[in-house]
């Protein structure tokens, strides 16, 4: 088995640290992708610290992971060495039902594989791209354009298309009212694609400490939730709110926004039940709903829309030893706006 | 002003009574109803008791009104005398909103009136249907078929429109299934409805009680929510499941019946807000939705539709006298399915 350099939690809580992990032996569709970056996603953090349920350590996370094509099993066409590549939150699932069968292999109902911390199909567990080399399937491996740098792809590969999907699925175009809730590593990816798909875009922030940024990534208004009239004065104002915030909102207050058959979408999730008022959603057919991640073909949808468009992530670049450091500034939401680690420093 | 008899509560809390109301003169797009019948609805029985705020009093409740032409307006064009006709939830609305515009009067932003205990367009407030007759705008008033008998007919301009809006508004068709949460009155017609338009149905009642009615109603299965089997065996089993009860629900539970991309519509609203899980609906891309009425020309629609299906409302028709120990019997869940009021013995 290939052993490779990675950084992991040696244990629930504890910092991370120079490791290595072991790789399969690549099979004949697999892809060997020597690993240039790897971004640092909010959920790293909560799975090896255990809050969203026990691990099995030691734990390399990443789920953001760009790259190189290093070497192809015998029976891959899609791809050669030397081919620009990425790999974002899944690395396998069942390919049988009927989510998989629609290319929405993110609602897997035979068991989607994780990228790190899973159980893959062949009983071993799954390892992150913090780390130098990775080993997937070829049908879960992505193409970046040329057009997108491979440290500013890497967090599109969760980032980008856990916000892509969701507007493309609730159909965000021209004329629609779309708002961002938190300008974190997700909601600055919603700007840039709400903005590039023609949508009419607002930021909803704790505060107007980003404003300048949110207005250059596209942005047509940018409103502190800390201050009421944004409640007030925007009653029906939105066809889709985006919450890319984690952390428990008082929902009723965002769904008084929405217009008629208006949703509001939240991509990440807070451990506790939240609250909601039927009636805010009975009075003018509101909807509040989740969205996860996207299936294989959309996130290269995804990648090309942004090639075309000229977008990506913004990034901090770091060296593998600031990782620690750098967890402790995403929990700040100090962070503009995706740290990613240069692989080469594993 | 035209003094018609009513049963009305005095004020709130107080048993409905005999008594009269005034109508006011037909104006030229006025239609004046002689009223057959009137259904309870169970709004009726917390409208008057103040359970969704102070209200103004006496008070004659009623929004599920069937009954015969008995005059109109100079300009009225759409009736004549001796049509059998009915008025649903709305009686007005500002007509200018988009969603007047769209045909959604009960989305009215500018404000749609109520059929009783609101506030009309001419500054008067309206009473409804539990009396001899009714004032109505033209606009507002429903064609009921020759095919339902006009008893049967009165429940459908508010248990009918408000589960054949939603059942609609979600697409329900063949292969489509739906599960009905409650086999009350909106309960009833939902499953007829949704059988008609080529569902699977699935009935989750308390108990196995109604079975049989539901079974004949049209129902594929029928299953009681106090078994916990129901759950755990009903993982993903349904594309829309449209809950028609009022009262809280643990929505977690419901949310797993859901497959992917499916939504759980609530009807009825309770007072409290309820607790959800955010990763119930991240996990399957799941919504949570509500759905009010429907809008004037979706009523007619829905009335021509259960004409075209012989659908209509299975009823325990009543005298005026019983109207306080129908709404016991309501609140007790004691129907079966929808009392109706004998316009006659007001």
């Amino acid at each position: 088995m290939p052993v490779v350099a990675a950084y992991a939690a040696p244990s629930e809580g504890a910092p991370l640290a120079p490791t290595t992990i072991e790789r399969r032996e690549p099979g004949p569709h697999d892809v060997v992708i020597d690993i240039a970056f790897a971004g640092i996603c909010h959920s790293d953090i909560h799975t090896v610290r255990g809050d969203w349920g026990p691990q099995r350590y030691p734990l390399a996370p990443g789920h953001e992971i760009a790259g190189v094509v290093a070497a192809v099993g015998s029976e891959v066409t899609r791809f050669a060495v030397g081919d620009r590549v990425g790999v974002g939150c899944l690395v396998n699932s069942c390919r049988e039902c009927d989510a998989c069968l629609r290319g929405e292999e993110q609602y897997c109902t035979g068991g989607s594989v994780g990228t790190y911390g899973s159980i893959d199909r062949d009983g071993t567990v799954t390892q992150g791209g913090y780390s130098r080399q990775v080993v997937v399937t070829e049908d879960f491996v992505l193409r970046i354009p040329d057009a997108i740098p491979l440290d500013r792809a890497a967090p599109l590969l969760c980032a980008g298309i856990t916000t892509y999907s969701p507007l493309r699925h609730w159909k965000v175009g021209p004329g629609t009212r779309v708002a961002v809730i938190g300008l974190g590593g997700l909601g600055h990816m919603a700007v840039q694609i709400a903005h590039a798909l023609g949508a009419e875009v607002t930021v909803l922030s704790q505060s107007l400490r980003k404003k300048d940024e949110g207005i250059r990534l596209g942005a047509d208004r940018y409103l502190a939730t800390s201050d009421p009239e944004t409640f007030s004065g925007n009653r029906r104002a939105f066809d889709l709110i985006l919450n890319t915030v984690s952390a428990p909102l008082p929902l009723d207050d965002y769904l008084r926004l929405l217009d008629t058959n208006g949703t509001l979408v939240c991509v990440g999730a807070p451990p506790e039940p939240m609250s909601v008022s039927i009636n805010q959603l009975l009075g003018y057919r509101r909807s509040l709903a989740g969205s996860a991640i996207g299936g294989i073909a959309e996130t290269q949808e995804m990648l090309d829309f942004c090639a075309e468009h000229g977008l990506a992530a913004e990034i901090e670049l770091i060296d593998a030893a600031g990782i620690n450091d750098a967890y402790e500034r995403v929990l700040a939401s100090d962070v503009r706006f995706r740290f990613v680690i240069d692989a080469a420093t594993i």
